[in-house]
């Protein structure tokens, strides 16, 4: 089999790897552990059939406090002709005994009459001070037999099944096979996984990273993800990247585990030596899975290469790619469904939802294509927003609700289709978000803290102010924030809103003013003062995207003092946040832009103010009266809230929260 | 503050609880820890919101494997017209220089064409065997600036909100919060919970019981619980029945734990302490809650009683109902909540379903009534069988595929009601679950356990055969076991179905002919020898219910032999399973009743055949063509399964599987 990466189907991938570990006989359990009912046994799971051993209850119990009697000598008890029970302690004449919830029944008894139905007779305070305890009892009904009595096997009859193998344990499972007899258990054996992390470049968390150096998170992640599955992952430490050192790590390991996942140099890169290090301890049976992010993954077995008979067992070997979310996923589709198997339980199945798209997707024809989505309910719908794809980018991982696969053969999706989507979060959660969608401001990262004390996810994505009032036509969002110039009257946003939204009753709420202006780099190298040095030939601009406010406000500025955009260096040069375009600033990538003060300070830059402009929340009145948002308005009249927004600088919050406009739909 | 039960509502039990936590300062987070990223940390809460410290990545980067190089010197390349770019190490003649895929960009570069849109030039094979490093390429397009390349804060910027507070922390969010530049963790310190059984009749797992004695499994299952939720359990020895012991015990550890749960003594039996040694060492501030089960729950405040200054501060006390159904709900209802608190996240909230009731409920007005349901999807419609009352049956929670709460001032639900179930499992595994409703057969417990590997999960309701039918007539079955005698042809079942289903088409399959007979106790000391034997006064025997086949059989048997049922002592005694027969003559309830020979030896029973009868599967023909049925059908045609079968006494497996009859729905 060649080392060369060329993509093969999942389907084909999973099918090799099949046939592989039935070859070596590991499709199943790989083995079984017998451990102590009450010492880490949930989440484990059975490897045999659980059957009680006894029964529960294993005595006739009193369900009630009551007096057990036998119910032949109550036969045609009623209220005007009562029976009288001897009562006491046990003896030959004893008819009634006072017995607790759960105490045994006597032999004799065949059922239990509840103390509040029966009148003590000749209670005596100078034998007991207990009125429950008296020498007899009158009853004026006729007793049913084996009434008010927890039977033998009530709860579990001796030989039925409690629990098949395969179930995983939950707390409720473990009493009930305690209640069956059972104080050990035979449960599958946890797979040990090796995590090797592999890379000349890698750090370890915590060391600081130079230039062309990686916090080294695939391992600890991977682990995160083996141990939820119920196997036991294995760190290893970083090693560079050459062909024997890796070799002899694996070597050194392959016989103490079940499973290897070598981290990165999975690809056919220069410096990519995983298919080469398998090849050379064993055979690699897959390289490259047309799945996206994640196609260069490696399928192997490590088989050889040991001296004398160490190696009892051929081990599996995964090549896991290197950008985290291709790790992420690869171990989802191939790491957790072979662990389900060693552990002899159904593959998780993730919970999906149909959701309708809100941007157009595109997706390479060959691969299964796993787009990653925000879900958020409007109205009837639920949205799906498609993150950021670059396997790279981990946030992109961690903000997704879920994930919609894009089969192969599909070459696209358009905005509006309707998706399955595999959901990371519970479904409970997606009505508890609140999509803000439109223009970009730091208040809103801290907005998002706050809510989340409120049982609310604010989700918020940065597609410019234009966008933002667009996804509320569209019915898309619960609110945008919007800071869009009329330059014709110096008014912010209301024109738009007449023009884009008439058919939409919107409530305008200022969230803060903030001073726009210039980010440069610190101690402005360049001598930067003004919009004018954007004309100079030696500085390089970084832009905001069409229809972002700044974008806007930019235009109207450079349009005012004459500057035409064709001369301004990287114009098109586009960013999606202030942060961003400080962080192409403080990178070297561009020597300015036009942002916000709060972002040039995050990133240590300096600061040209230029202009100070409302930012708004233009919300539906609908949402603006909904329960989702409630929370979120409710903060703004916070003390708290509005101290840690003007500790940020260049935000006046002195305005914050109050109505600017309401403005009705045009009646149709 | 009384110490005698009196129920109060839920939700003024929860403010109760609420102000007594908020004047004693433990309404919030109990500290804050810090943790290593890559110790324990997934499951752990954020206790600080987490903001990048740097960017990510923090250096620009080759997005693919190509050449560094200055867009600038690429205008104008066309594939007429290509330009030559001078290539090899840094020196100050160098455009290009190959990197691979995450190297860091030279300082003078602003992008990077890939490897393969370029022609290398005069590569000299004595320099380097890498035609990667030739000493000139050549290009035929322009290059964009800042093309694949993964620029600084493409994934995070600096200063950006990565997660906030009150997130339970997963694999993929350690990997964010690493590339974020943090090795270390803020989160919530995990509340400390000391769990002391009490109770003398208790004994601990794996040792033998005696008659009145009971095992001890609720502190396990409350353990699980609270690790479940976050915080960390410790099980203390069970003590006896004594205020002293019990006081004593509650002292000694109140000072180390947050929250102590007493289990149990919490009712107001003669020897239900808890709630008179709360009040002996602080306060009961809540003892009853109109909840079923778990009424009798004690909520109240450790806080004082001790020596010198050891208790800095009080501890909530809840003392916890013995039932093992209502210590689990307790747990649920009261420390699940109280641990999010602390823990500063959100309660963990339930998916909830909407389904239909199979059977009408009866449940206390004056109470919130928790009915553990199973449920299952056939045809349209998700149905929720209820499970069997009592809070004593840890069976019927573990069978529990939901809770449906019936609030206070409902007094019952009829049939075919909608209830919102809160789910205890994932909603993938609805459309799973086989619903066998009818006669009750211990080859049916092998069924389930055969299919728990085919994704199956078979759910048998004991409702007796003509039951089984009926559900099959309300569709609330996929299957119904039968095995119903038609004196009139000594047929089985054919005649039932005509007239009880005559508008579904159904098949018929055989499941096992089976032995029914007399069990009697071991050594047959009453000396049973035919069914005639029931008519003898000292002879007791319990039936099973109206509708059952094997009850069906027994009225024909008897009066085949002239016995009129009022002379057979326990005929109105009735069982549901056969199990549930067999435990009542084995532990002395009745001296013998009608069942199938694989019963009696379960329990250790004598048996008496009398006769063989077929048992049936009867299937609607939509379901016999389903997918749902297909690996039941399956299992029945295995040779495994058949001699698992026919290691039970008393079955023939010779015709398993086998279709008996196709009957079709009458056209109407």
């Amino acid at each position: 089999m060649s080392v060369y990466l060329h993509d093969i189907p999942l389907k084909e991938a999973q099918s090799r790897l099949d046939q592989t570990l039935a070859a070596v006989d590991l499709s199943g359990l790989l083995g079984v552990e017998d451990i102590a009912l009450d010492e880490n046994a949930v989440g484990r799971v059975l490897a045999k059939t659980v059957w009680a051993k006894i029964s529960s209850p294993n005595y006739h119990a009193a369900g009630m406090d009551g007096y057990a009697i036998r119910s032949s000598e109550t036969a045609g008890a009623t209220l005007a002709k009562p029976i009288v029970l001897t009562c006491g302690k046990e003896n030959t004449t004893l008819q009634a005994i006072y017995i607790d919830t759960g105490d045994p029944l006597p032999d004799w008894a065949d059922t239990v009459i509840p103390i509040e139905n029966v009148e003590p007779l000749s209670f005596d305070r100078r034998v007991s001070d207990d009125p429950r305890q008296p020498s007899a009892i009158r009853i004026r009904e006729s007793a049913t037999p084996w009434h008010h009595v927890r039977h033998v096997g009530e709860d579990l009859v001796a030989s039925q099944l409690i629990l098949p193998a395969g179930h995983t344990l939950r707390p409720v499972d473990l009493a009930a096979i305690a209640a069956g007899g059972h104080s050990r258990l035979a449960v599958a054996r946890q797979p040990r996984v090796a995590i090797i992390p592999t890379g000349s470049e890698l750090k370890p968390i915590g060391q600081p990273i130079e230039k062309g150096q990686i916090i080294e998170f695939n391992a600890i992640m991977l682990a995160g993800q083996v141990d939820q599955w119920g196997g036991l992952a294995f760190r290893y430490p970083i090693i560079t990247d050459d062909i024997e050192t890796i070799r002899n790590r694996i070597l050194a390991v392959a016989n103490d585990y079940d499973l290897i996942l070598l981290n990165a140099g999975s690809s056919a890169g220069a410096e990519d030596y995983s298919a080469r290090v398998i090849d050379s301890v064993g055979q690699v049976f897959v390289h490259g899975v047309a799945v996206r992010p994640g196609h260069p993954v490696i399928l192997g077995m490590v088989n050889q290469g040991l001296t004398g008979d160490k190696l009892i067992k051929p081990v599996p070997i995964i090549g896991v790619p290197g950008y985290p979310v291709s790790a992420a996923l690869t171990a989802e589709i191939f790491v957790e469904p072979l662990l389900s198997r060693w552990l002899g339980r159904p593959s998780t199945e993730p919970i999906s939802v149909t959701a309708v798209l809100t941007r157009k997707v595109t997706s390479p024809a060959g691969d299964d294509d796993y787009l990653r989505v925000m879900l958020g309910q409007v109205g009837e719908r639920l949205l799906a927003t498609p993150l950021p794809r670059g396997a790279g980018l981990i946030s992109s991982l961690m903000k997704a609700d879920g994930i919609s696969v894009i089969p192969s053969g599909t070459q696209g999706l358009p905005a509006g289709e309707k998706v399955e989507v595999r959901l990371y979060c519970s479904p409970t959660e997606l009505s508890r978000t609140i999509m803000a969608i439109g223009s970009h401001d730091l208040t809103l990262d801290l907005l998002a803290q706050s809510l989340a004390g409120y049982r609310r996810k604010l989700v918020s994505a940065n597609v410019g102010s234009l966008g933002g009032l667009l996804a509320l036509k569209r019915h898309e969002a619960h609110l945008a924030g919007s800071h869009l110039l009329d330059p014709a009257s110096g008014e912010y946003n209301i024109s738009y809103i007449h023009q884009y939204l008439p058919e939409v009753s919107i409530v305008v709420v200022m969230l803060v003013k903030r001073d726009q202006g210039l980010l440069v780099q610190p101690g402005n190298p360049k001598a930067i003062l003004s919009l004018a040095d954007l004309a100079r030939p030696d500085i390089t601009f970084i832009n905001r995207q069409r229809g972002a406010g700044t974008r806007v406000l930019l235009d109207y500025l450079l349009e005012k003092i004459a500057i035409p955009i064709a001369i301004v260096n990287g114009y098109n040069q586009e960013e999606y946040t202030h942060l961003a375009v400080a962080a192409a600033i403080a990178s070297g990538r561009a020597d300015t832009g036009l942002g916000i003060a709060a972002a040039a300070q995050a990133l240590g830059l300096d600061f040209i103010p230029l202009y100070q402009e409302p930012y708004h929340l233009v919300i539906p009145q609908e949402q603006y009266e909904g329960n989702l948002l409630a929370p979120l308005l409710q903060i703004l009249t916070e003390l708290d809230f509005r101290k840690a927004v003007s500790a940020m600088p260049g935000y006046d919050v002195s305005q914050m929260g109050e109505v600017v406009a309401t403005i009705s739909a045009n009646e149709i």
